[in-house]
């Protein structure tokens, strides 16, 4: 095993001082244009990459941007990690991944204060953590992705999902269903919330109820849509339709119907929330929500860059459509 | 917003110098009691954080560990990552995640020369990327995690996928299934090849001969599975049973037989590898060989740690049992 040349090698090979050679990967004017080049050569003949964190402690720059996700499990999570990865990649940028599920909120505090990373991009905010709070009043440049929080002085970038759930309950009316099931999350963010309500508004504006027993809260696993589903179909009179705020969710739901012997669309319509890779799978054939995923990171990298390069310019809040794409789960194609 | 304080800020506050600070915060003995205290306060009241690149700069460590991996969009990958992410956690461990599709690898030899990380975890070690290569010569501790490369000298945790294929093949064979398909991949590391030579080996090993023609070789996503199935499962005397190297390729062959109207397991019987999540969900109930995820992660990431205090102990091989795990895509329950 050999270990890559330290720049203490590096100067005895060149018959200079250390300080010459780190005068020279600094570019330092001191240095005569003879003593350089052949340190240069040096450098250039052992294949020299200099120390990240010599040259970070120099620049002030990680070229590292931290990432808060949580769930990476979940199909719509795996795909905003991928995607944000292509385009850090892209950017010549490192990645530093903290699943909020795992590390406990104390060390996040000390992430935040340690200044490990030029920015932090964060997927999962919620009302109730103090995470974006504390990047935020790091001073570190900060944009919220994909998960926003209302009236929070941060760069913010996320899908209209109010409007596209909207859309989803419109369908729903325009297509006949008036007795509609409700899947929802308890509000723990800003998507689960306006994917709830923008549902709603649709149906109230249509003069279409939702009945008490027809909405089921729960908790994000597959499970909990299987679970809910079973409950909604093995009344007497079932809903014609069942509504989720995301795919895994409806993916859930779908089982829950294949073990209760409801045929989907022909007994009850389902739509999910995301537009996953998997809704298009056979297996679920899945009417859903779109986010724009690939939009979404893009314009929240850009604003990263532009925040760590512009601190002090005024935060912006984008907000990108999320269009409805209508599959097999709903009979009614248009 | 208001940036964390610096030393500097600290120093004046303590009424000492930046270097008096510094030698506080790095135990040395030339600081008297009474001004350690003073300063100690003034680091207390101001919540203050040690920079991580300063501190990484003193003790040669970063408590970082970088990890490559490959397609976290695959459901089996995103379980290994969130593992990963996990244990790490557990020990106070930062991740930094290269995504080897995104990354070139220009970039990852970079990388590996820059200590930017104490160790590696690579998990999609391949015959033809020189990056475990690059990864075990330039002297960090590395690990192969998952996928191994035989007769390489460095620290491997892997599932017997051989034997775990075997006894999938011995397993349709008890069964009285003579016309067997096999999807397989092209052989790009050891996970996919002793997946298939595993399986071959059990039905030799029977005297049941697999045509040609009932061999398929296609790419990793669902959508190749898919293909495949449609192909095997059109012709006129389609194979009794499918197996493939992958939940995810066997995902798509679960759909392409809904494609074309075979029923599973009552026309045609389907096993995977990985046993994914999903694998156990209604729309797949898949019957599939383990791969031991949490035993290979936690086993991989004590070998890393013991690899960094250790650095010269000689290189182990661990290789761990893949238990076939029985669900309704097959019908002969045991």
């Amino acid at each position: 095993m050999s270990r890559p040349p330290t720049s203490r090698d590096l100067a005895r090979l060149a018959g200079v001082s250390q300080a010459t050679v780190s005068r020279v990967l600094t570019n330092n004017p001191k240095v005569n244009a003879e003593t350089r080049a052949r340190v240069l050569q040096v450098l250039k003949d052992a294949n020299y990459t200099p120390n990240a964190l010599a040259r970070a402690m120099k620049t002030g720059r990680t070229d590292t941007i931290g990432v808060f996700m949580t769930r990476v499990t979940s199909p719509f999570h795996a795909e905003l990690l991928d995607e944000i990865g292509r385009v850090l990649s892209s950017m010549g940028l490192h990645m530093i991944l903290w699943n909020i599920e795992h590390d406990p909120e104390e060390t996040i505090a000390a992430v935040v204060q340690q200044r490990l990373v030029d920015g932090f991009l964060l997927t999962s905010a919620t009302y109730d953590s103090t995470l974006h709070t504390m990047a935020v009043t790091s001073g570190t440049p900060t944009v919220l992705l994909h998960r926003g929080i209302d009236g929070l002085d941060c760069d913010q970038v996320v899908g209209d999902n109010w409007q596209g759930a909207y859309d989803a309950g419109q369908y729903l009316v325009d297509a006949g269903h008036t007795d509609i099931g409700l899947v929802t999350l308890t509000h723990t963010g800003n998507t689960s919330r306006d994917r709830d309500l923008g549902f709603r508004a649709a149906l109230a504006d249509a003069g279409v109820k939702i009945k008490p027993s027809n909405v089921v809260s729960v908790g994000v696993p597959h499970a909990d849509g299987h679970a809910a589903a079973e409950k909604l179909l093995s009344r007497k009179k079932p809903p014609t339709a069942i509504y989720t705020v995301t795919d895994l969710l409806a993916f859930g739901i779908l089982d829950g119907a294949r073990a209760v012997g409801a045929r989907v669309p022909d007994d009850v319509w389902v739509i999910g929330f995301d537009n996953t890779d998997m809704a298009a799978w056979e297996a679920f054939d899945l009417t859903t929500v779109e986010q724009p995923v690939h939009a979404i990171v893009e314009a929240g990298v850009d604003l990263l860059r532009d925040r760590i390069t512009n601190p002090d310019r005024p935060t912006q809040v984008v907000t990108l459509p999320c269009p409805l794409v209508i599959r097999g789960s709903t009979a009614n194609r248009r």
